[in-house]
């Protein structure tokens, strides 16, 4: 008796282990991959108070962090075509289900800096490699454009020219491959539009000009989190 | 008597001739002589179809011609700097009483194309040199912001930021110095708001961009007539 | 008996068109597919009378036209990571036995006339990836530094240090990859010393400065020709 | 008696005053005042262990210190027009014997910097305006070339041929406008190459590539003596 008894109690703690098995699976394929990919401001967007981390707290205070699973692949001086150079290990060896590529600011920064800036023909050649290489994946893709050099509001900042140039470009590649687009420029410029008034160029959502103080990670966030979580 | 005659008539005609001559030096006296100092596009300016050409014909239409002389002093890639160097023998050794300056394209262009353009703070530092030397001989100096390097309304050409920036740099200057500014940038700005449904980069008022096509300086010369003449 | 000749020569027949078939074959195993890989002076070597093309005529007078197949993949322009972005299409899906890359005047020279070259580390990590794919499918790589921009020969063509650097580190390049090194910097060079009396900026090697004339794609295909045939 | 004596005393005393101011201003005659005019490397070189006071000091060991007044009138980031501009302030007011002009580092650096460097044409323009204006007032006027942006002996650092360009430049200058020149490119490239085995881009005789250490000031110094005491 007690022999069959265990018998029944075996096949039943391997039935439940199975289901068990099953479930954290199905929890595991449930929960989403999102790599940020970019240049510097999106590495120190993975650091202390960065605009990923704040979104993971998001996520954690609406009960969502077992479904997302949040990595930042940025780095410093990175332009377009040093994500593509990089795309292979930094993003696809870790098999995500999408990616978020925020890029622009170097290819139009350096142009200034060290004569080194991406061409406009050039900068879309690469964009567009970049996202069908995702897509041919299966991997869905959300295209940010360059939110600022320089804060000012009126259009005065040395590179705003550029910045919108390539923004413009950056909207039409959302068009043609079919990608989200998070308009993180003219979300920028709306804002300091109505937050500063005395027309200053760092200081308002940015340290520098160009990279993100604490008001400008979470304002960051909340413009991904619109675009990522619906 | 035939003598006495004579010489009565004589006396008269010395008198007549003296009346004219200081009638005809009031009138040299009162004609204003008014120097266009800038670049390639006032070079162009003193040209066939150039605003200048049209705003001497302008002042036919109006019966002006002898009220007012117009000299061109225009010279291809000049930048604010290249004023100061030949102001002395290009300008003041003409004693005009009006200067028009309209400088600042290449300025701002050069940094791109060759990576000679002025620094900001030295633009604001011979623009105010240019002025006092101008203004200590009493010449009425009238000031100008850059047009356009590119057409676009949206301000998504290249440079539109810095050319901003240069041209709010002027206004602070024309302020300063007391001098009146002719905004040609905002009216410029303006009418391809109103004009280039299709946000062309050229064709509307210049042929390149820069230089101005035939409605341009028609544009230029009407912008220039409201400033000079009220 | 003359039906078992006729089979004794059938079968000799089928023997001999198999040994012919594999003759054939054989030969063309051993035709060597040599692409040349590059910018506009690669482009312009694919022409009528460019280096290219002399060095096929080179091969012919030789009698060496079977053993070498040389294709031209130069694109105007072109910057190490354009050359990256295309091999796939361009280089590799030709199966070539050995690639010969001259790129480099681009990305030095675009820092000046256009804010677009390429940083020096980054030209560096680019370079190395595109012969490590390449020599991963054990393809021959010969890489040659740029030539000039500019032909003075004191040093005093305006980019000539940076040149300078980029072709020294194109010369560790090949030590670390154990690549053939085409020094054309250095064959130029030294040219210049002896056949640039008048220290002219064009006109003996090349056209503009930059792009070969008659003499220079000779000169070139001399060098190259001392490389890839020994 | 006494009075007589005294009156006669009275008269040697005055003639004795008149001879000693005589004397004295004679030796103010004498004395030659030399002006150091340019960019940062001669503020640096007017302020401790510069270039400027190690000449005062080699001075003075010969005994020469009471024929000399050495004046620094260097201003960080002067390109040659900056020069042009304060002139009259900075220079001619303080009527020097001599001046010795040091400029030309910042006008090729800054294309690379910040994209407002000087166009070759115009750097000769405002130069030879310089030395007119100099010259005209019967002032010595010694030129040197820029010394380094860079110490690397083989020619390879990025502005060498720029530099090189506008050091021909100088040494025309120098010649047409019959000046004494101070080849400072040319003896610290000589130096470079005897004692930079390392090929090292900056420590040897500066700091950073551009601005002096302390051996590089007494060498500076050590070049300036030579042309200026003789």
């Amino acid at each position: 008796m007690i022999l069959s008894i265990k018998i029944v109690s075996m096949k039943k703690l391997v039935l439940f282990a199975i289901i068990l098995t099953l479930a954290s699976f199905s929890t595991m394929q449930q929960k989403e991959r999102i790599i940020f990919f970019g240049d510097s401001i999106t590495q120190q967007g993975a650091g202390p108070g960065g605009y990923i981390i704040k979104l993971g707290d998001m996520l954690k205070e609406k009960g969502l962090q077992d479904k997302y699973e949040l990595t930042g692949a940025g780095i410093g001086g990175n332009k377009i075509y040093d994500l593509y150079l990089r795309m292979d290990d930094d993003v696809l060896a870790k098999n995500p289900n999408t990616v978020v590529i925020w890029i622009g600011v170097n290819d139009v920064w350096h142009k200034r800096t060290s004569g080194t800036g991406t061409d406009a023909d050039k900068f879309e050649k690469f964009y567009n490699a970049v996202i069908k290489k995702l897509q041919a994946k299966n991997i869905k893709v959300l295209i940010c454009t360059p939110a600022t050099i320089g804060e000012k509001s009126d259009f005065s900042n040395e590179q705003d020219g550029d910045l919108n140039k390539y923004s413009n470009i950056i909207r039409d590649i959302a068009k043609k491959n079919n990608c989200e687009l998070i308009d993180l420029r003219k979300a920028f410029h709306d804002y300091e539009l109505s937050n500063n008034p005395d027309n200053k160029d760092r200081g308002i959502l940015t340290a520098d000009g160009v990279h993100l103080n604490e008001k400008g990670n979470q304002f960051v966030a909340d413009q991904m989190m619109g675009a990522l979580i619906k």
